[in-house]
Protein backbone atom coordinates (compact mmCIF):
# COMPACT_ATOMS: atom_id res chain seq x y z
CA UNK A 1 0.00 0.00 0.00
CA UNK A 2 1.27 3.55 -1.11
CA UNK A 3 -0.97 6.20 0.46
CA UNK A 4 -4.11 5.48 2.16
CA UNK A 5 -5.98 7.26 -0.85
CA UNK A 6 -5.65 8.23 -4.19
CA UNK A 7 -6.92 12.03 -3.60
CA UNK A 8 -4.47 15.12 -3.28
CA UNK A 9 -5.65 18.37 -1.85
CA UNK A 10 -4.83 21.49 -3.55
CA UNK A 11 -4.68 24.62 -1.40
CA UNK A 12 -8.08 25.89 -1.81
CA UNK A 13 -9.10 22.23 -1.54
CA UNK A 14 -7.19 22.02 1.83
CA UNK A 15 -9.04 25.38 2.92
CA UNK A 16 -12.24 23.87 2.02
CA UNK A 17 -11.18 20.60 3.82
CA UNK A 18 -10.52 23.21 7.35
CA UNK A 19 -13.58 24.59 6.67
CA UNK A 20 -16.08 21.58 6.49
CA UNK A 21 -13.72 20.03 9.69
CA UNK A 22 -15.27 23.19 11.40
CA UNK A 23 -18.74 23.32 10.11
CA UNK A 24 -19.01 19.79 11.41
CA UNK A 25 -17.84 20.11 14.83
CA UNK A 26 -20.37 23.63 14.71
CA UNK A 27 -23.22 22.21 13.10
CA UNK A 28 -23.14 18.36 13.46
CA UNK A 29 -24.10 16.40 10.30
CA UNK A 30 -27.51 16.76 10.08
CA UNK A 31 -27.56 20.41 10.02
CA UNK A 32 -24.49 20.91 7.54
CA UNK A 33 -25.09 23.28 4.51
CA UNK A 34 -22.93 24.07 1.63
CA UNK A 35 -23.14 27.78 2.81
CA UNK A 36 -22.09 26.84 6.59
CA UNK A 37 -19.09 24.92 4.88
CA UNK A 38 -18.52 27.84 2.73
CA UNK A 39 -18.73 30.54 5.08
CA UNK A 40 -16.01 28.67 7.14
CA UNK A 41 -13.69 28.61 4.46
CA UNK A 42 -14.81 32.50 3.27
CA UNK A 43 -15.49 30.95 0.16
CA UNK A 44 -18.72 30.97 -2.52
CA UNK A 45 -20.59 28.41 -1.91
CA UNK A 46 -20.23 28.76 -6.19
CA UNK A 47 -16.46 27.87 -5.37
CA UNK A 48 -17.16 24.75 -3.37
CA UNK A 49 -19.16 23.16 -6.29
CA UNK A 50 -16.48 24.04 -8.55
CA UNK A 51 -14.51 21.37 -6.40
CA UNK A 52 -17.28 19.41 -5.76
CA UNK A 53 -20.63 18.54 -7.28
CA UNK A 54 -22.17 17.99 -4.36
CA UNK A 55 -22.43 18.07 -0.46
CA UNK A 56 -21.75 13.95 -0.38
CA UNK A 57 -18.76 14.34 -3.00
CA UNK A 58 -17.11 16.77 -0.09
CA UNK A 59 -17.78 14.55 2.48
CA UNK A 60 -16.52 11.67 0.88
CA UNK A 61 -13.67 14.14 0.46
CA UNK A 62 -13.52 15.03 4.45
CA UNK A 63 -13.22 11.52 5.07
CA UNK A 64 -10.10 11.10 2.72
CA UNK A 65 -8.85 14.27 4.02
CA UNK A 66 -8.69 13.03 8.06
CA UNK A 67 -7.24 10.07 7.28
CA UNK A 68 -4.43 11.68 5.15
CA UNK A 69 -3.86 13.52 8.36
CA UNK A 70 -3.89 10.70 10.48
CA UNK A 71 -1.54 8.55 8.45
CA UNK A 72 0.93 11.66 8.02
CA UNK A 73 0.80 12.14 11.67
CA UNK A 74 1.51 8.86 12.48
CA UNK A 75 4.54 8.38 9.68
CA UNK A 76 6.03 11.53 11.57
CA UNK A 77 6.67 9.27 14.53
CA UNK A 78 9.77 7.59 14.01
CA UNK A 79 9.27 5.54 16.59
CA UNK A 80 10.26 1.96 15.31
CA UNK A 81 9.87 0.03 18.33
CA UNK A 82 6.46 -2.19 17.82
CA UNK A 83 5.29 -1.77 21.04
CA UNK A 84 6.14 1.63 21.20
CA UNK A 85 4.81 1.99 18.04
CA UNK A 86 1.44 0.18 19.20
CA UNK A 87 0.97 2.45 22.13
CA UNK A 88 1.12 5.91 19.54
CA UNK A 89 -1.31 3.81 17.29
CA UNK A 90 -3.59 3.53 19.85
CA UNK A 91 -3.03 7.08 21.59
CA UNK A 92 -3.86 9.15 18.49
CA UNK A 93 -6.64 6.54 17.73
CA UNK A 94 -8.16 6.81 21.50
CA UNK A 95 -6.46 9.60 23.43
CA UNK A 96 -7.17 12.34 20.72
CA UNK A 97 -10.71 12.12 20.05
CA UNK A 98 -11.12 13.23 23.93
CA UNK A 99 -10.38 16.75 22.44
CA UNK A 100 -12.93 17.37 19.79
CA UNK A 101 -16.12 15.36 21.03
CA UNK A 102 -17.78 17.83 18.68
CA UNK A 103 -16.34 15.84 15.90
CA UNK A 104 -16.67 12.27 17.25
CA UNK A 105 -21.05 13.32 16.76
CA UNK A 106 -20.38 14.30 13.39
CA UNK A 107 -18.30 11.32 12.41
CA UNK A 108 -20.92 8.84 13.93
CA UNK A 109 -23.50 10.53 12.30
CA UNK A 110 -21.68 10.29 8.75
CA UNK A 111 -21.30 6.46 9.87
CA UNK A 112 -24.58 6.30 10.56
CA UNK A 113 -25.38 6.94 6.64
CA UNK A 114 -23.79 3.84 5.49
CA UNK A 115 -26.77 1.61 5.13
CA UNK A 116 -27.89 4.32 2.86
CA UNK A 117 -24.50 5.48 1.31
CA UNK A 118 -22.41 3.13 -0.50
CA UNK A 119 -19.38 6.15 -0.71
CA UNK A 120 -19.58 6.69 2.45
CA UNK A 121 -19.53 2.87 3.32
CA UNK A 122 -16.58 1.93 0.92
CA UNK A 123 -14.78 5.10 2.29
CA UNK A 124 -15.02 4.54 6.32
CA UNK A 125 -14.57 0.67 4.69
CA UNK A 126 -11.38 1.81 3.10
CA UNK A 127 -10.08 4.05 6.55
CA UNK A 128 -10.95 1.15 8.41
CA UNK A 129 -8.73 -1.36 6.31
CA UNK A 130 -5.74 1.14 6.33
CA UNK A 131 -5.73 2.26 10.16
CA UNK A 132 -5.97 -1.89 10.97
CA UNK A 133 -2.76 -2.23 7.99
CA UNK A 134 -0.78 0.14 9.89
CA UNK A 135 -1.62 -1.73 13.65
CA UNK A 136 -0.93 -5.09 11.23
CA UNK A 137 2.42 -3.94 10.79
CA UNK A 138 3.22 -2.64 14.14
CA UNK A 139 2.10 -6.07 15.28
CA UNK A 140 3.96 -7.98 12.84
CA UNK A 141 6.92 -6.69 13.25
CA UNK A 142 7.02 -7.54 16.74
CA UNK A 143 6.29 -10.92 16.06
CA UNK A 144 9.29 -11.07 13.65
CA UNK A 145 11.48 -9.87 16.34
CA UNK A 146 10.49 -12.09 18.56
CA UNK A 147 8.95 -9.58 20.95
CA UNK A 148 5.39 -10.40 20.71
CA UNK A 149 3.86 -13.83 20.74
CA UNK A 150 2.96 -15.45 17.49
CA UNK A 151 -0.66 -14.02 17.08
CA UNK A 152 -3.25 -13.90 14.20
CA UNK A 153 -2.41 -10.08 13.63
CA UNK A 154 -5.47 -9.78 11.64
CA UNK A 155 -7.49 -10.99 14.01
CA UNK A 156 -5.80 -8.95 16.77
CA UNK A 157 -6.46 -5.73 14.80
CA UNK A 158 -10.14 -6.82 14.38
CA UNK A 159 -10.64 -6.79 18.10
CA UNK A 160 -8.69 -3.66 18.97
CA UNK A 161 -10.67 -1.64 16.36
CA UNK A 162 -14.01 -3.03 17.79
CA UNK A 163 -12.92 -1.30 21.35
CA UNK A 164 -12.14 1.91 19.60
CA UNK A 165 -15.72 1.76 17.73
CA UNK A 166 -17.42 1.00 20.93
CA UNK A 167 -15.51 3.95 22.83
CA UNK A 168 -16.06 6.19 20.39
CA UNK A 169 -19.87 5.29 20.14
CA UNK A 170 -19.79 5.07 23.49
CA UNK A 171 -18.58 8.73 24.60
CA UNK A 172 -21.01 10.31 22.15
CA UNK A 173 -24.10 8.08 23.25
CA UNK A 174 -22.93 8.70 27.09
CA UNK A 175 -21.48 12.19 26.36
CA UNK A 176 -18.84 10.80 28.37
CA UNK A 177 -15.13 11.34 27.50
CA UNK A 178 -13.77 8.24 30.12
CA UNK A 179 -15.30 5.70 27.79
CA UNK A 180 -12.29 6.65 25.83
CA UNK A 181 -10.19 6.29 28.41
CA UNK A 182 -11.91 2.75 29.60
CA UNK A 183 -10.97 1.55 25.83
CA UNK A 184 -7.26 2.77 26.02
CA UNK A 185 -6.82 0.74 29.26
CA UNK A 186 -8.80 -1.88 27.66
CA UNK A 187 -6.59 -2.30 24.60
CA UNK A 188 -3.65 -2.38 26.51
CA UNK A 189 -5.05 -5.48 29.10
CA UNK A 190 -6.30 -7.24 25.78
CA UNK A 191 -2.38 -6.32 24.05
CA UNK A 192 -0.77 -7.42 27.44
CA UNK A 193 -2.50 -11.24 27.58
CA UNK A 194 -2.45 -12.02 23.82
CA UNK A 195 0.87 -10.29 22.48
CA UNK A 196 3.30 -11.31 25.17
CA UNK A 197 5.51 -14.27 24.79
CA UNK A 198 5.56 -16.51 27.33
CA UNK A 199 8.99 -17.43 28.36
CA UNK B 1 -32.44 -3.27 41.46
CA UNK B 2 -36.24 -4.53 41.62
CA UNK B 3 -37.03 -4.29 37.76
CA UNK B 4 -35.24 -2.38 35.05
CA UNK B 5 -37.79 0.38 34.38
CA UNK B 6 -40.46 1.42 36.17
CA UNK B 7 -43.35 0.91 33.22
CA UNK B 8 -45.52 -1.70 32.87
CA UNK B 9 -47.31 -2.50 29.43
CA UNK B 10 -50.70 -2.91 29.10
CA UNK B 11 -51.94 -5.73 26.38
CA UNK B 12 -52.37 -2.36 23.52
CA UNK B 13 -49.49 -0.94 24.69
CA UNK B 14 -48.07 -4.25 24.06
CA UNK B 15 -49.40 -4.78 20.48
CA UNK B 16 -48.10 -0.70 19.86
CA UNK B 17 -44.72 -2.12 20.69
CA UNK B 18 -44.74 -4.95 18.91
CA UNK B 19 -45.48 -2.95 15.73
CA UNK B 20 -42.97 -0.33 16.81
CA UNK B 21 -40.54 -3.05 16.64
CA UNK B 22 -41.74 -4.16 12.92
CA UNK B 23 -41.94 -0.77 11.65
CA UNK B 24 -38.56 0.10 12.97
CA UNK B 25 -36.86 -3.12 11.73
CA UNK B 26 -38.99 -1.97 8.12
CA UNK B 27 -38.23 1.81 7.87
CA UNK B 28 -35.58 2.50 10.40
CA UNK B 29 -35.45 5.46 12.45
CA UNK B 30 -35.13 8.55 9.79
CA UNK B 31 -38.40 7.46 8.25
CA UNK B 32 -40.47 5.83 11.08
CA UNK B 33 -43.46 7.84 11.15
CA UNK B 34 -46.68 7.55 13.66
CA UNK B 35 -48.75 6.47 10.67
CA UNK B 36 -46.30 3.31 9.66
CA UNK B 37 -45.96 2.29 13.20
CA UNK B 38 -50.33 2.47 13.55
CA UNK B 39 -50.31 0.53 10.39
CA UNK B 40 -47.59 -2.52 11.67
CA UNK B 41 -50.16 -3.03 14.72
CA UNK B 42 -53.61 -2.54 12.92
CA UNK B 43 -54.47 0.46 15.14
CA UNK B 44 -55.30 4.64 14.28
CA UNK B 45 -52.75 6.68 14.86
CA UNK B 46 -55.30 8.29 17.64
CA UNK B 47 -55.18 4.90 19.11
CA UNK B 48 -50.96 5.46 19.38
CA UNK B 49 -51.94 8.79 20.65
CA UNK B 50 -54.32 8.01 23.11
CA UNK B 51 -50.92 5.95 24.71
CA UNK B 52 -48.59 7.85 23.80
CA UNK B 53 -48.43 11.83 23.23
CA UNK B 54 -45.46 12.18 20.80
CA UNK B 55 -43.51 9.55 18.56
CA UNK B 56 -40.24 10.60 20.61
CA UNK B 57 -42.51 9.49 24.09
CA UNK B 58 -43.65 5.91 22.01
CA UNK B 59 -39.75 5.55 20.98
CA UNK B 60 -38.87 6.46 24.54
CA UNK B 61 -41.75 3.34 25.98
CA UNK B 62 -40.25 1.11 23.35
CA UNK B 63 -36.56 1.75 25.16
CA UNK B 64 -38.11 0.40 28.30
CA UNK B 65 -40.26 -2.08 26.23
CA UNK B 66 -36.75 -3.99 25.28
CA UNK B 67 -34.74 -3.91 28.25
CA UNK B 68 -37.74 -5.28 30.12
CA UNK B 69 -38.01 -8.20 27.12
CA UNK B 70 -34.28 -8.69 27.17
CA UNK B 71 -34.32 -8.61 31.02
CA UNK B 72 -36.65 -11.72 31.00
CA UNK B 73 -35.25 -13.42 28.70
CA UNK B 74 -32.33 -13.79 30.94
CA UNK B 75 -34.28 -13.83 34.02
CA UNK B 76 -35.68 -16.94 32.43
CA UNK B 77 -32.21 -18.60 32.20
CA UNK B 78 -31.97 -20.75 35.53
CA UNK B 79 -28.26 -21.49 35.09
CA UNK B 80 -26.48 -19.87 38.27
CA UNK B 81 -22.60 -20.97 37.17
CA UNK B 82 -20.74 -17.42 36.87
CA UNK B 83 -18.93 -18.45 33.61
CA UNK B 84 -21.66 -20.24 32.03
CA UNK B 85 -23.69 -17.19 32.97
CA UNK B 86 -21.26 -14.55 31.58
CA UNK B 87 -21.32 -16.70 28.30
CA UNK B 88 -25.11 -16.28 27.77
CA UNK B 89 -25.25 -12.51 28.53
CA UNK B 90 -22.75 -12.56 26.14
CA UNK B 91 -24.30 -14.50 23.52
CA UNK B 92 -27.66 -12.35 23.91
CA UNK B 93 -25.53 -9.19 23.77
CA UNK B 94 -23.96 -10.41 20.85
CA UNK B 95 -24.94 -13.49 18.84
CA UNK B 96 -28.58 -12.96 19.04
CA UNK B 97 -28.51 -9.31 17.40
CA UNK B 98 -27.12 -11.06 14.40
CA UNK B 99 -30.56 -12.13 13.45
CA UNK B 100 -32.06 -8.84 12.99
CA UNK B 101 -29.73 -6.40 11.29
CA UNK B 102 -31.91 -3.81 10.21
CA UNK B 103 -32.83 -3.31 14.33
CA UNK B 104 -29.37 -2.85 14.75
CA UNK B 105 -29.56 -0.28 12.48
CA UNK B 106 -32.21 1.63 13.48
CA UNK B 107 -30.93 1.52 17.44
CA UNK B 108 -27.37 2.73 16.80
CA UNK B 109 -29.82 5.42 14.59
CA UNK B 110 -31.59 5.86 17.47
CA UNK B 111 -28.17 5.92 19.67
CA UNK B 112 -26.97 8.72 17.61
CA UNK B 113 -29.73 11.43 18.39
CA UNK B 114 -28.65 11.15 21.97
CA UNK B 115 -26.79 14.72 21.91
CA UNK B 116 -30.13 16.26 21.13
CA UNK B 117 -32.48 14.37 22.94
CA UNK B 118 -32.02 13.90 26.49
CA UNK B 119 -34.54 11.98 27.07
CA UNK B 120 -33.05 9.07 24.91
CA UNK B 121 -29.60 9.60 26.09
CA UNK B 122 -31.29 8.79 29.57
CA UNK B 123 -32.68 5.64 28.58
CA UNK B 124 -29.32 4.23 26.97
CA UNK B 125 -28.17 5.19 30.08
CA UNK B 126 -30.37 3.20 32.37
CA UNK B 127 -30.28 0.30 29.73
CA UNK B 128 -26.58 0.04 29.41
CA UNK B 129 -26.75 0.41 33.80
CA UNK B 130 -28.86 -2.34 33.99
CA UNK B 131 -27.04 -5.19 31.72
CA UNK B 132 -23.45 -3.87 33.57
CA UNK B 133 -25.82 -4.65 36.80
CA UNK B 134 -26.26 -8.09 35.51
CA UNK B 135 -22.76 -8.79 33.89
CA UNK B 136 -21.07 -7.57 36.80
CA UNK B 137 -23.58 -9.72 39.23
CA UNK B 138 -22.15 -12.66 37.63
CA UNK B 139 -18.57 -11.60 37.80
CA UNK B 140 -18.94 -10.72 41.44
CA UNK B 141 -19.97 -14.59 41.49
CA UNK B 142 -17.59 -15.89 40.79
CA UNK B 143 -14.99 -14.08 42.65
CA UNK B 144 -17.37 -15.19 45.74
CA UNK B 145 -16.94 -18.61 44.49
CA UNK B 146 -13.01 -18.07 43.99
CA UNK B 147 -13.66 -18.98 40.49
CA UNK B 148 -12.27 -16.17 39.33
CA UNK B 149 -9.06 -13.34 39.98
CA UNK B 150 -10.38 -10.46 41.97
CA UNK B 151 -10.83 -8.10 39.68
CA UNK B 152 -12.84 -4.67 39.13
CA UNK B 153 -15.84 -6.11 38.27
CA UNK B 154 -16.92 -2.41 37.60
CA UNK B 155 -14.36 -1.76 35.32
CA UNK B 156 -14.55 -5.50 33.59
CA UNK B 157 -18.25 -4.46 32.46
CA UNK B 158 -17.06 -1.46 30.99
CA UNK B 159 -14.43 -2.94 28.85
CA UNK B 160 -17.40 -5.77 27.81
CA UNK B 161 -19.59 -3.27 26.99
CA UNK B 162 -17.30 -1.50 25.02
CA UNK B 163 -16.82 -4.52 23.16
CA UNK B 164 -20.53 -4.81 22.51
CA UNK B 165 -20.97 -1.43 21.21
CA UNK B 166 -17.66 -1.49 19.19
CA UNK B 167 -19.37 -4.99 17.47
CA UNK B 168 -22.41 -3.54 16.95
CA UNK B 169 -21.48 0.08 15.22
CA UNK B 170 -19.00 -1.73 12.87
CA UNK B 171 -21.98 -4.33 11.89
CA UNK B 172 -23.96 -1.48 11.27
CA UNK B 173 -21.44 0.57 9.51
CA UNK B 174 -19.94 -2.28 7.72
CA UNK B 175 -22.62 -4.59 6.74
CA UNK B 176 -20.88 -7.43 8.28
CA UNK B 177 -22.12 -10.05 10.86
CA UNK B 178 -18.95 -11.10 11.17
CA UNK B 179 -18.17 -7.86 13.72
CA UNK B 180 -20.42 -9.68 16.47
CA UNK B 181 -18.39 -12.94 15.97
CA UNK B 182 -15.31 -11.22 16.17
CA UNK B 183 -16.14 -9.57 19.60
CA UNK B 184 -17.63 -12.73 21.03
CA UNK B 185 -14.20 -14.08 20.82
CA UNK B 186 -12.84 -11.20 21.63
CA UNK B 187 -15.44 -11.10 24.71
CA UNK B 188 -14.11 -14.94 25.66
CA UNK B 189 -9.98 -13.42 25.13
CA UNK B 190 -10.60 -10.58 27.47
CA UNK B 191 -12.61 -12.39 30.31
CA UNK B 192 -10.22 -15.42 30.15
CA UNK B 193 -6.97 -13.21 30.34
CA UNK B 194 -8.47 -11.10 33.34
CA UNK B 195 -10.95 -13.47 35.02
CA UNK B 196 -8.42 -16.66 35.31
CA UNK B 197 -7.02 -17.39 38.52
CA UNK B 198 -3.68 -17.94 38.74
CA UNK B 199 -3.14 -21.38 40.78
Amino acid sequence: MAGPTDRTFSEPETEIMEGTYRALREYGYADLTMKHIAEECDKSTAALHYHYDTKDDLLVAFLDYILEQFVAAIQAVEVTDPAERLDILLDRLLAAPADHPELLVAMLEMRIQAPYNDAFRDRFQQNDEYVRYMLKAAINHGIDEGEFADVDAQHVTQVLMTIVDGARTRAVVFDDSQALEIARSAADEYLDAVLTVSR
